[in-house]
């Protein structure tokens, strides 16, 4: 555990697995590509569940849950579904002894099984909207797995919306993408880019895709969450329709949209420094530690009973006194840095003879001594000031790395130094951005919301452009 | 929704499988005996993971997730384990394309995956004990599937511990039992049976299972839970070892535990009755319905305004004014009387005139009227009243259905009419208790705790027996 980390600068990749396993978040499975989610991390992962599953519940969304095994005739409905996913897929073939009459595939997301029953409850307009969710794993057979990044089983949420017009489902669409957008800020302060993928980047079965974007902190972006517009194309396949007020036969307009265990990855390496994790206070598992000093045991008996009083008082929040007396307090001041717990309190017999507490930052390694009866209200407000500080931090982070380029040359020289997010002029032609992804591994991350239309020349060819779109090197 | 049932004596399977069903707790799939749990059957799952989940931390359990396809040859180690859960299992033998290399099976339980991460993580005595739980779906490939009862996937809680000894791991084993019992009839209201289950009825893998049942209204028996002393059969193949405080290497002691949806199941036996479910109010996704009465628009709106004002102050209550116009107050009366909502609120002008209402309760259909000032009292109550009046009605029922049988000739009589629990005494054979399964479809449920040793004869073969043991047809 106190064994020093590789810097970021030094290896950023070696920096990030090892600050993941040795932080207890996660460990290597032995099953290829697959992670064991642990007590650390999964804390984490149970308080998003908590907070986002509220907002999905108030937003008018029913928790639902479908089977795992999907009958692989359900993937190859959906044309451009199947082709995307066939390459990700584990394939059921053989169950109970017997091979079976059908292969069942698990599910790499649930679309086809889902909308097989939407078609089966879905009568009238007055079944509609439907909206649903559904807290699940799933399965994608991917060539190269990093822990929380890309594993080949992963948790997620997954929400499926069926709606009566398209006007109505892309409001849904765009109503979730601003869920994630506001929850990855408040919660994971991770600020975030919202906006339109390009065709070549979407779902596979989807009209359009959006996303959120964050740039971590080795100037790659990450893809923290997508809402897809699923227009008619699903509801065509499974035959998903209803008698409209009129007593006409509609198809149905659909929606799907989920986060992952990716986004632990993405709290990970926004606000991670060389010294390990930092976690934004409202979803970490300890906000604070208390680590009480002595030398003597009559200094331990005192400060820990000190501390145990002044903590006595702290309603809602999670914390522990550290009284080991196997390590020293130096030894404990690493170790809970290192798990990134925002917010450290030091209490020797000076401090007690002074009525008086340390509280250290995590953040910015700020030490403040506190009198006790300023305690119980300067944690809360600690707490709350590490939590702005680092969206702030990770704000001013992507500002200083987000370039307009307009040249090739200058498109180049900036991705790799200094590196970001890139608006740049993009034709729209997938052979450009075939081509840009191909030489520069940058890819369209998306077509920026906040970006007010701007006639521009291509970056790549000089063709016309309607816009500038945001381009990054991406996990 | 309107539409009668089948009476539970008429047939008892179709009741089950009918209120499941049309009370929307669950959907058939089109996946051969798996079932999609739907929002009003999924809300009381999370009030369980939410109460039960709680119980879990507070004995010192942490969660953590683990794998879902596990190496086929991990199942092969422990004989036993492989030998029991051979004939359920759905084998991926294809990924990302391609035939694997070493097939990987659908977990149906997690001993084999966990454990071989528990050998990484133990060392030493410090490290013990190890205590984690997940929430978690498996696959048992059943051939004869009943809805929430025995489904070829269902959602469970997966308990998994070690300790240094044999004595603190037999503790735990105990310890976990009384969770599940006391939860089951705290929140269920459903009174069980503890106890240990005979040699033919143990987890494959263990020394030795205990289990908790209950009594349906069918007077068949269901389990719900178990509770398994691993001893040290997993340790041994996984190589779970941890130097002891004598610098000695020893293996490490196990247990594992668990429920499942199938404790829905119960819920719906256990109290629902001709008109439908039954819910406890503590595990109910909604308490209470108000429904107004109204015959013309004023009235409407008098009503709908005074229920509103009437149920504003209720706190940590979920409730629902049913104002739909579109049917009549007593269609609304059986729908919610079938959805088992165990307290309805009556309000009509006269009511209104009278500054009163009326409170049914479902479990006893007794009607109240209810000062407004004395409500908010009442409603909590009432509540109390209809949690404590199912689970006393479930121990009447029980009491009533279990019997002390002494003769071949009465177990048989006794079994085929009234039916229950039967307390026989038993040799401990295994062919008695095979051929006892064979001519009756009784088997040893549990050896009851409750039970004090008496000696008595085998009630098939008469040889000599040490206790009564509890007999039961079960699902």
């Amino acid at each position: 555990m106190s064994e020093k980390l590789v810097t970021q600068k030094e290896d950023f990749n070696q920096w990030y697995q090892d600050v993941v396993v040795r932080t207890g978040l996660a460990d290597y499975a032995p099953v290829k590509g697959c992670m064991v989610i642990k007590p650390y991390g999964y804390a984490i992962w149970e308080r998003i569940q908590e907070v986002l599953g509220g907002k999905i519940k108030e937003t008018g969304h029913q928790n639902m849950y479908f089977p795992m095994l999907i009958p692989e005739s359900f993937l190859q409905k959906e044309t451009e579904h199947v082709e995307g996913f066939s390459p990700e897929l584990a394939v059921v073939t053989h169950a109970g002894g017997k091979k079976l009459e059908e292969n069942l595939v698990v599910r790499p997301t649930s679309e086809t099984i889902i909308y097989s029953m939407f078609a089966k409850w879905i009568h009238s307009y007055r079944d509609l909207p439907l909206l649903i969710n559904q807290w699940a794993n799933v399965i994608r057979w991917e060539l190269r797995t990093r822990l929380f990044l890309r594993t080949t089983e992963f948790l997620w949420q997954e929400g499926h919306t069926a709606h009566a017009t398209h006007e109505e489902s892309l409001e849904e669409v765009l109503k979730m993408l601003e869920v994630y957008r506001q929850f990855a800020r408040e919660y994971l302060a991770v600020p975030v880019v919202s906006g339109l993928k390009s065709d070549a980047e979407k779902f596979a079965g989807a009209l359009s895709t959006y996303a959120i974007e964050a740039l971590m902190r080795d100037k790659k972006s990450l893809q923290m969450g997508t809402s897809h517009d699923l227009g008619q194309n699903f509801a065509k396949v499974f035959k998903v329709k209803f008698l409209d007020q009129g007593g006409t036969e509609q198809l149905v307009w659909q929606t799907s949209w989920g986060v992952s265990t990716r986004l632990l990855g993405a709290v990970v390496m926004t606000h991670g420094d060389d010294k390990g994790l930092i976690l934004p206070p409202r979803v970490a598992p300890l906000p604070l530690v208390v680590v009480p000093i002595w030398k003597t045991d009559q200094e331990k008996a005192l400060v820990l009973e000190t501390a145990r009083k002044l903590t006595a008082g702290l309603k809602g929040l999670n914390f522990k006194i550290d009284d080991r007396d196997t390590v020293t307090p130096g030894f404990k001041f690493n170790e809970w840095e290192q798990k990134g717990v925002p917010l450290r309190l030091e209490l020797g017999p000076r401090d007690v003879e002074k009525e008086s507490a340390v509280l250290v930052r995590r953040d910015t390694g700020e030490k403040q001594p506190v009198a006790w009866a300023e305690l119980e209200k300067a944690i809360p407000e600690k707490l709350e000031a590490i939590q702005q500080g680092l969206l702030e931090r990770a704000e001013k982070f992507q500002q200083e790395h987000t370039f307009n380029v307009d040249t090739w040359a200058e498109f180049n020289r900036t991705l790799a130094e200094p590196g970001g997010f890139l608006n740049a002029h993009w034709c729209g032609g997938r052979e450009c951005e075939a081509h840009i992804k191909e030489t520069t591994k940058a890819t369209v991350r998306v077509m920026p919301f906040e970006k007010e239309p701007e006639i521009g020349k291509c970056v790549l060819c000089g063709k016309d452009s309607p816009r500038r779109v945001l381009f990054a090197k991406a996990y």
